[in-house]
């Protein structure tokens, strides 16, 4: 029986357990809902998550939410080629970065994305440039590891980049709001700022499949 | 070589690990660190965690640190017996409803501790209180699944419980402030108010090791 995937266009979280899906090559049918008709909310959808939160995941009988836990159930269910890694070590080595990342660069891109998206930017001006600045340091971590190696952790592709990437290209999107000029010149243009994540970024986009994960809404122009 | 545990007393996030490292009956050089001396922060601490965090656990030449990190290293480098259950579909879900505490519970949690051990609760009532309702709901959550099975998911005690359970010792010792007087008609008595969460407790508390694991600055009555 394939896998069912329920999805948002534009959700970071949705983003990434779709890139392992691709990653894996496992076959699966696509419900990409529409959050703003709130079909996230809608009963089967509540009887699948009662929380109403995307992304959520059926294999069979068996349904999983939160997007690290279908990653890790993904991984251990279907575990070629691997997301956490090939030794405890590796594995605790590319979680361990995962909670860094969801601990401290999430909130603090969390934080720009409403302001930009929200046309509250002005308004919460000095609370955000103080993001961007905490941001800043933890894209400084994530471009001193990139400098040395292809990926994130290691030589091969893994959960932390499949974590890290929808974030990244969220905040690119924010950046090129015409009301965040002010906010660009720490970022862009990366490949001056950031030039390993920026290599990294194409990498990512070269896997087989993920023209299938890009958010859909986002290939028209005028789109939010 | 034994595993070294770098740990504060009364710290949730090592009292987790600290949990796994006895229920897996693993021996480990403790290194209790005061905080209030920024022992933490010293150079061959910085050296383990660049971040000054706590806990840390070293394996031989191996560091590792978040404690949700450390807890599936463990689980994986000596997997007997499981904190992540033992099949993909239970993993996915134990490590589901990890997420689910960290992103609804913890954050609440974590607001109720900083006001009263603070002493801000009087100034900052309003949103405490706000913070105690989703608490409640999340912990009546909980209650539900531990009305049902002896562990958060299912029969065996796994890494969630030891998530979980400092989160909740911390709550109820903050409620026993005086100044919390106001804030504690919603959860005490346990007994009364979530019956199956104190059996829970208990069973977490005769767990061989425990005593161990519980903050030694705790056992000192006027201690904060």
């Amino acid at each position: 029986m394939a896998l069912e995937f329920y999805w948002a266009s534009g959700s970071p979280y949705s983003w990434r357990v779709m890139l392992a899906l691709e990653y894996k090559r496992l076959p699966y049918v696509s419900h990409l809902l529409e959050m703003s008709r709130q079909e996230h909310k809608a009963p089967h959808m509540l009887r699948l998550n009662p929380r109403g939160q995307l992304p959520v995941l059926k294999d069979g009988d068996y349904v999983c939410f939160e997007s690290l836990a279908i990653l890790y159930y993904l991984d251990l269910k279907y575990p070629e080629p691997p997301l956490f890694g090939r030794s405890p070590e590796e594995a605790g080595t590319i979680m361990r970065v995962i909670c860094e990342y969801q601990n401290n660069a999430e909130p603090e891109l969390m934080k720009v994305l409403r302001a930009v998206f929200s046309s509250k930017l002005k308004e919460r001006f000095e609370e955000i440039t103080e993001a961007m600045h905490k941001l800043a340091n933890e894209a400084r971590t994530i471009e001193g590891r990139l400098s040395k190696s292809d990926w994130i952790v290691g030589e091969h592709v893994s959960a932390l980049d499949f974590v890290v990437f929808p974030g990244i290209q969220l905040l690119l999107r924010a950046l090129n709001r015409a009301e965040a000029v002010e906010l660009r010149s720490r970022f862009l243009p990366m490949e001056f700022n950031y030039p390993a994540l920026a290599r990294w970024l194409s990498r990512v986009e070269a896997l087989p499949g993920y023209e299938r994960t890009y958010p859909p809404h986002w290939r028209t122009p005028s789109a939010g």
